[in-house]
């Protein structure tokens, strides 16, 4: 047992920019879950580390405290010796990269864990998309979750609530009092769920550009490189990579839309970027879980990940070949001038696609499966005044005005003989 | 009306450094009072202005904010043109004077609209001294508190709820969340009540040194630089003086025997250094009031200090004849060596008067009014082994310990020929 400590010393040892003790940090974490230390200290607490950081140690303690606070899944012996492998990505729009991704890792002889969030704000969540597909239900119970694992090779379900649950109820503080933009707790926030989950190996897609959390790419490499170092501290094989959210992933942004085209990528087709980082993402991913002899790009080819996505999606009520909603109406925004499109602006589309109906505003609100915005060109086409440039979709007309409001500085057309200034697909890979 | 805002925006104005705008100070400290920005929002907040500090016009705004949570008070008409004047301490060990100096200041022709409190850890409360005395009550009704000002001239008593609740309720989270020693938030929690209590002029005694809040007479200065600047800012002639709290005023740090100490002084005795003090505020209040006609040393010795002190105890239903409680139990410190006393620590001086009964640790915890510490020599004596040093009173001997374990360090003994190394009794006056 910790000896009893004092939630104001703790406090008072961070604001006094002085590094916490382990036995500090242990006490905290275990006193604000079981809520003997309060909210109004946790959040003073908060917004100290925010402003005056955590070293190496403490974000490793930090992470292994909330780890401590619930359980910790294992499947070493469940599997029969096949490797775990997950990913994880920090958030962007467009990005419905898990929905081939897992399936894919699997038919290259991987088992994919993953525990999966939903949507706030202007990116969208991995449950919100998949619960379009009728019957789908995110919730699995452990036995379910580790049938399905050994069976299909991928689960993509809801966290139950004892994973980290000082995790869950410190990131709602952080939410209401502006806590959020802190790399030691974003880092810790994220590897100690990934690490709870029990996998062996983890991918980071850390997202930068206007449509991430991260804007700058020296921000988002140091937030990479604290979260490959606490999955190394914590016995978990963790690349990362940093990845371009200057412009939307693929050609949709919305739950069903994204569902049909991340199909699409399963079925050999699909927008160029997405089928490139699900390629990637998918080596990084059976690299770290040691498996070397599978190039991901025949089993794309072949149908085998189809397939696995086919068996994923009926394990947890699916229908994989019914048919994805659509939104009531549709509106078409068209370009307004000749030219190249230099810049198409990955938040604008977000904050388009949320007030569609395709996110919500807090956690308790409903989404529209069918809402979103389709996009008929990528940065580098040459495009013709008139021609589509948007499709707006949503069950609620009145939400086209906010929508376009929100489109309305999101594009540059340049010149025919410009080239666009973008960011390569991925940026930079940060190992361990 | 104030335009509505959103808790998590200022707190991240402040957090990114930016200075609060006029509107988010109305907003944040108004929605707070009535419960629409949370504890957890408001701490934040508070540990970001810590961290990060607020100008001048943030402070004085924040203060005007407080001020309007709650009722000014005005005695411009009730009182036939004569001057009110106040003094406020920040608190230190054996702080007797406002005991002797608001009966004097009122002998001397001005009004003194003293709202006062009680102690908390070991600086001891106004309050709590001025209840050791029988029958002697803190509470007063706003028709009982014109009525006396009126006819005693002076009056000690307890805040009401209405005057700056917002501050109120601000203090008691600080206490809690590590976020009390920030210059901004202390000098607006003392000036919105200052203010609010209506008096025209003010003094402010700025203790420095272990026994007080302020450690350093830098930041002593800079608090009283912003407190004087408040009080100018909202029409209150505001001085201030940093006076010295290396150790404790006079020779007791006690509840009923600071009230003795302080009845010897208004009888025309008492410790030099009370004395001194007592006349040098006194000076300060009376000249910041406009009266410079009338030399207060006159009126201790006259025995006019003393009569309305008479009066003013038994205004409020106290005794001023009757015997003051002693403690059951008293236990004599010796002096361990001859010498010269170099230091006596009015912080160790102050935990073992707390620790015997004469403070609180929590703010619903009873003291007893005979505990304390009683000093036989000051700095500057000369000291023979064996000799008195301290008496320990307490009813509850079991305190004794502790109280001589608070003690341990608090003196140093010097060969015969030293001379201790001290702040003068008053360090330096700040005016407007």
């Amino acid at each position: 047992m910790s000896p009893e400590f004092d939630a104001v010393d703790v406090i008072l040892t961070k604001r006094d920019r002085r590094a916490l003790s382990d036995e500090q940090i242990d006490w905290v974490i275990s006193a604000y879950t079981r809520g003997d230390v309060a909210d109004e200290q946790m959040s003073a607490l908060a917004m100290a580390i925010l402003l005056n950081g955590m070293d190496r140690r403490e974000v490793s303690r930090w992470t292994e405290a909330m780890i401590a606070s619930g359980e910790r899944m294992s499947f070493a012996d469940a599997l029969d010796g096949r490797p775990t492998t997950d990913k994880h990505s920090t958030g962007g729009v467009g990005d419905k990269i898990t929905l081939p991704l897992a399936p894919l890792v699997a038919a290259c002889g991987a088992a994919v864990p993953q525990l999966s969030g939903r949507g706030l704000g202007h990116t969208g969540g991995t449950l919100d998309k998949l619960e379009s597909i009728p019957g789908w239900r995110a919730s699995l119970s452990g036995d379910e979750f580790l049938a399905q694992l050994r069976s299909v090779g991928a689960v993509i379900c809801a966290a139950n609530d004892n994973l980290a649950p000082a995790d869950k109820k410190l990131y709602g503080l952080r939410d209401v009092t502006g806590t959020v933009e802190s790399i030691p707790l974003i880092a810790s926030s994220i590897m100690s769920k990934k690490i709870a989950e029990g996998t062996g190996a983890l991918v980071l897609d850390v997202k930068v550009g206007s449509g991430a959390f991260m804007k700058e790419v020296d921000a988002a490499r140091e937030l990479a490189e604290t979260m490959v170092a606490l999955g190394s501290d914590h016995g978990v094989r963790t690349v990362a990579l940093l990845t371009n959210m200057q412009t939307p992933l693929g050609l949709t942004a919305g739950n069903a839309l994204e569902v049909r085209e991340s199909v699409e990528v399963l079925a050999g087709g699909g927008p160029e970027d997405v089928v490139e980082l699900t390629l990637v993402l998918a080596r990084e991913m059976l690299a770290a879980a040691g498996i070397d002899d599978v190039d991901p790009a025949t089993r794309l080819k072949d149908g085998s990940a189809m397939d696995v996505w086919r068996r994923m999606i009926a394990a947890q009520g699916g229908d994989p070949e019914g048919e994805l909603p659509t939104a009531r109406e549709t509106h078409v925004v068209p370009v307004p001038a000749d030219g190249v499109l230099t810049r198409l602006d990955a938040y604008a589309v977000g904050v388009a696609a949320w007030r569609l109906g395709a996110g919500r505003a807090r956690k308790e609100d409903p989404v529209q499966a069918g809402a979103g915005v389709q996009l008929h060109a990528k940065p580098g086409a040459l495009v013709r005044g008139g021609e589509p440039l948007f499709t707006l979709h949503t069950d609620t007309p009145e939400r086209f005005d906010r929508a376009m409001e929100a489109l309305a500085d999101a594009i540059t057309i340049a010149p025919e003989d410009s080239r666009p200034d973008l960011l390569p697909l991925v940026i930079e890979r940060v190992g361990a």
